[in-house]
């Protein structure tokens, strides 16, 4: 029984994944630094160990045989995304994927040395190397995938996502925002003229902020039996389905940056709790990828947890747990202030929700052009600050520190991956829409902390599906429609205008 | 190079180790209940991935050409240890090792439901059983070993000591304990007649206790950059070398216990924290066995930390960080009385230094006597009980839970283990004089919290040389002499007549 053979080494390779899962974590969480050395030989040889078990020659034979028996609907799905996941694991040569991890390596390791003194000039060399191998990376994923050569990069990460259809909907939506974010810091603007913004001057212990986000949590439906809430530098979701390992970070100045991190990762921690657990061994039985992924958490944070009604069910619970002294005269209009802030800047990974999409964009339109060959990794700079004036009035020139500098992909070598954030954004509101059709109670819920039906629509729709379905698919299936920009739309015209 | 095939297997080896070692603490500190099946399918499978590997038939080869290549002292000691715990990890049959691990789960699973109740009755079948298998176990351990059953069984645990070796000490401290536990009784009394036990009458909240033991373990030499403190039910050292996780539990209603336990813990860990850190893979580098690794901790809780010079040293600390006003009144001689308590008792995990002794020789006595065949399972409790009226001056007949179903050992198959506990404590006594001759002024440094020359000694005697050498010969070359107990009993007086 082939089945039988994949289904064993999936078991094996499972166990070699929650090692380096938890292996992560601990890193993150507890490891003293002494420990960091050790730790990343063990990492490593387990990566290596996982990585030859999975890309193993026999393997692909036993996916043919497995084909031909007898088997029923999830065990089929499971060969079909052994299947993909062989295929994009084994199609770069060993000898490739020498060079690449030994360049991404001491790439990201000097970008981390060059990026505070914004030195892009002698990063460059090093990124023209990470350039060119990308090139090659993706001429080759492309002749096995038979795909062109930067949908088989996004493969990697939204198995079924192609570029033409990501631009189609990325340049509606690039159109609306050029019109709509003028407008919406002039709504804020006039919103503020009526209602100043509170500021929160007072300490918030972080024993009360944990208190605080765990309840929420909580309520929300995060499982305590299979999973915590953690400290760490940079705030991530890890662990395995079983044990999802979440972190924040607190600063004791203000609650809200590490309160809305957790409602992020919540999502996050949502999706891999909900996976089919019975089946958890099966590549079929993962999240799907990264877009999707990103879905369940800014559908957490963005469609949920920033709306009015979830701050009238959040604003007591705060004020029970931070002290009620800190929020005199605070309506839920004035959390909403907090909120629902437009503000055009440099920095994605500050961005909020409306000007996001615009950072996401440009870096979709260079990376297609780096990976096509039509842009030279020198002239980056230029190129990106052309874009930053058009799309978002900024100039970026002699300042790449704030440009092209900012984000890690690149530097590590990963390009595809960005238009995952944006696609999660408009997917998330899309799936919000397609609920409240159907549940027309949903901000009555939302409004008694009562996340039940939202979270069955969730669990029936997406989680359950797990990697069953492409990503397209599995938007078109839950929605009843393909991805498009209008929800996305819709949701922040209702939310800033 | 057969040599370097080894090597690489060590290190996919240690990954594996590594990996399984800080599952173990995660599970122990952090994991929530839920996470348990999973962790344990993941546990049982690195288990597996690694039994595979390192009991490879083509290693025997690689073993056999090592040995004939040109190597260095340091890796011919890597070879040998090599061979040494390659012929230990094959000397049963996958057959065998099957039916053994499931009785094993079995009878430790039905000896925890049935212990608190001392239902010896029920348990006995699955016993009968475990014993049967131990006995296969050591027969075949023997043919391969070409040892005596019992040698080949405590062979996994104490290379190179050997039962009739043992027997001999064991005999000369037996006889001792038997007069000498009266007389300590009665000097206690008689002490505390002249000053009677203060008792602590206060809640010691554990931030406290908590920077209490961070301090001491600081003092003396614990490297918080290569490990850290935790929390977990079962105290207990683990992680790696380059990552020492210790745990210990907290009371709140006395602090001395858990203290004492961090002490304890602490030897552990300087032990593994001072292996030879560059030959980590090998397994010459590691901690010799678990005589070995006891007497680390029996002298740091034993010899150093209950000595008198030592609370001259951390009396004051305690009163520090717990509050001088805890200690009113207190001097040296009360921290004593409550560190230095001499008692009968029934359960060997609550024995003081003074009978503990007696608890292990019993069970030393017992599995010679139930591996050769001797002593039948269902004879134990009253073998149990002649010997504990004899030694102890007290009965466990009808009463097994204080009796033989005491120790998770018998029930999970772990013969030959037993000896280890006073084994250590012995060689610590023995390390403790043979350090006092060559630094007359030890006392001193104790006294002033100095541990440099104290540490400088037990890694130039125990720790650098790992496991270079049989235990039996690492006694030897640290002391000058064989294990003997004339130390042990010599401490004894001193500190109890």
């Amino acid at each position: 029984m082939s089945f039988a053979s994949l289904d064993a080494l999936c078991r094996r390779l499972e166990a070699l994944d929650h090692a380096q899962a938890m292996l992560g974590v601990d890193e993150a969480v507890n490891m003293p630094d002494g420990g960091g050395e050790k730790r990343a030989d063990a990492m490593a040889a387990l990566a290596g160990m996982s990585h030859e078990m999975a890309s193993a020659p026999h393997i692909a034979e036993w996916i043919d045989k497995a084909e031909t028996e007898d088997l029923d609907e999830a065990q089929q799905a499971a060969v079909r995304e052994f299947r993909r996941s062989y295929v994009n694991l084994t199609c770069l040569t060993s000898e490739f994927v020498g060079r690449q991890v030994n360049a991404r390596i001491r790439s990201e390791q000097l970008w981390r040395a060059l990026r505070p003194k914004g030195d892009w000039k002698d990063f460059l060399p090093s990124f023209e190397n990470i350039v060119a191998l990308a090139r090659e990376e993706a001429q080759m994923r492309a002749a096995v995938l038979r795909l062109d050569p930067y949908d088989a990069m996004i493969e990697q990460y939204d198995p079924g996502s192609r570029a033409d259809e990501i631009a189609k909907v990325f340049a509606d939506l690039k159109s609306f925002l050029k019109g709509f974010i003028p407008k919406a810091l002039e709504a804020q603007a006039e919103r503020r003229a009526k209602r100043p913004l509170k500021p929160f001057n007072a300490t918030f212990p972080i024993e009360k902020q944990k208190a605080l986000g765990l309840s929420l949590m909580r309520a929300i439906g995060f499982d305590f039996n299979h999973g915590r809430l953690d400290i760490s530098h940079h705030p991530f979701c890890g662990g395995v389905p079983s044990d999802v390992r979440m972190t924040t970070r607190y600063r004791s100045d203000e609650f809200l940056s590490s309160l809305m991190g957790i409602l992020h990762e919540t999502g996050h921690g949502l999706y891999e709790q909900n996976l089919p657990k019975d089946l958890s061994p099966w590549p079929s039985a993962k999240a799907r990828g990264m877009a999707a992924h990103e879905s369940q958490s800014l559908f957490q944070e963005m469609q949920l947890s920033r709306r009015r009604e979830f701050w009238e069910f959040a604003l007591p619970l705060a004020k029970q747990h931070l002290g009620a002294e800190h929020f005199k005269g605070f309506e839920v209009d004035d959390m909403l202030a907090h909120v629902h802030r437009v503000e055009r800047g440099f920095i994605r990974v500050d961005a909020d929700e409306a000007t996001y999409p615009l950072h996401v964009i440009l870096r979709f339109e260079l990376e297609q052009e780096l990976i096509s060959g039509k842009l030279a990794a020198k002239d980056v700079p230029e190129a990106w600050d052309a874009k930053m004036r058009d799309y978002l009035g900024l100039s970026t020139i002699g300042n790449p520190k704030d440009g092209p500098m900012q984000d890690v992909h690149w530097p590590s070598g990963a390009f595809g991956y960005f238009p995952s954030y944006t696609l999660g954004a408009m997917m998330a509101a899309q799936q919000w829409a397609a609920l409240s059709r159907t549940h027309p109670t949903v901000s009555d819920d939302i409004r008694r902390g009562d996340f039940t039906a939202i979270n069955d629509w969730r669990r029936t729709n997406i989680w359950s599906k797990a990697s069953t379905l492409s990503t397209p698919e599995l938007m078109r299936q839950a929605t009843g429609e393909p991805l498009s920009a209008r929800h996305f739309e819709a949701h922040l015209k209702e939310r800033y205008l």
